[in-house]
């Protein structure tokens, strides 16, 4: 029997949907935006939602997610035009930002290559992308995909797309993470880590 | 370098304070909901949080949550009216019913005395539950509180305050958890454990 009216069901089946929330979380968090002193905070969050998915759009030039025109990123004059490195979403620019290791420009593709799911090259803003290259003329591009099946196919898919653009086209390195032990890597991070190794210094008699 | 819209930033930060989201994660949920095949759903989640939080109040007479005047249990004619179950919150009441063996009827505190809180006996809805007693007179009522130091204060409060009803009043069991190991249980729940120990049989001969 179904003890608490329809709307209660429906707003925890609502939460459910989100990314790693399960029916006991949802249920939770229901209760919770229920309690007396946390219904105004409710009402916010409900008119939040609704603002933001309203005003929330795409950069004209580079995908990432702006409520005006053009992105904060796009508008900051003090950016290395030089690069433009390529990311899946917006968290990915996020994180990449966040390292503080970059300073050049960006283009999201808002998702990868994914033919079961109907992803293709023209859900990737490509025809942008391009018009965006001629615009600017990096000399450098960034391929920052994830490592993935998708990934790769995405990057495969743009190092030949972007053959001919005339400028030098890069991707960003694949081995062990910082703070990894060598006994839990997969064999395919253990590859690349080996086969794209850095010298360090020569020896002086060689072997 | 904040490097998305302000309402980003308040998006996450409102999806943050609901129980259990961190940082991280309230930053995934709301890149979910601003997804471009997502973003209805959002809006949906917005309208159903603002008419759940509209709509849901608590029931006359047990104070559990509903969206009429008495809720769906105060409404069942087949529940046993000689049991009074009195529980913390809807949680609890949904947790018992789930168990599938309670058939009484209930009353919901919506809390627990705690002074330090500012909770006091005013906002256990007392009044209503002394009303709701002299117009039902159950048989039994069973306290079926937290373990906490709050819970057992709000028990003890309970049994006193109502010990001229002209009822048993019960609390539920305390002891080892189904799949508990004696070996992970806390002191507490061992002493409790047993000195509410169960006699199964009768020895012949005894010591």
């Amino acid at each position: 029997m179904q003890i608490l009216p329809n709307i209660f069901e429906q707003l925890t089946n609502s939460l459910r949907t989100l990314p790693g929330v399960g029916p006991r979380s949802a249920q939770r968090m229901a209760l919770y935006l229920l309690e007396a002193d946390k219904r105004e905070k409710a009402k916010n969050m409900a008119k939040t939602i609704q603002q933001a998915v309203e005003e929330i759009q795409h950069c004209k030039k580079c995908r990432n997610y702006t409520d005006q025109e053009i992105c904060v990123v796009c508008e900051n004059l003090s950016r290395d035009d030089r690069l433009l490195c390529i990311v899946e979403t917006p968290s990915d620019l996020i994180a990449i930002e966040s390292s503080g290791s970059y300073k050049g420009r960006y283009f999201v593709l808002m998702g990868k290559l994914s033919p079961l799911d109907g992803i293709g090259p023209q859900d990737l803003g490509i025809d942008l992308l391009l018009s965006l290259l001629s615009a600017t003329q990096p000399e450098e591009i960034i391929l920052a995909l994830s490592s993935t099946v998708e990934g790769e196919a995405t990057s495969h898919y743009l190092s030949n797309k972007l053959s001919n653009v005339g400028c030098t086209i890069s991707r960003i390195a694949q081995g062990i993470p910082t703070g990894g032990n060598l006994e839990y890597l997969d064999t395919r991070t253990l590859i690349h880590a080996l086969s794209d190794r850095k010298r360090l210094a020569q020896s002086a008699h060689s072997l």
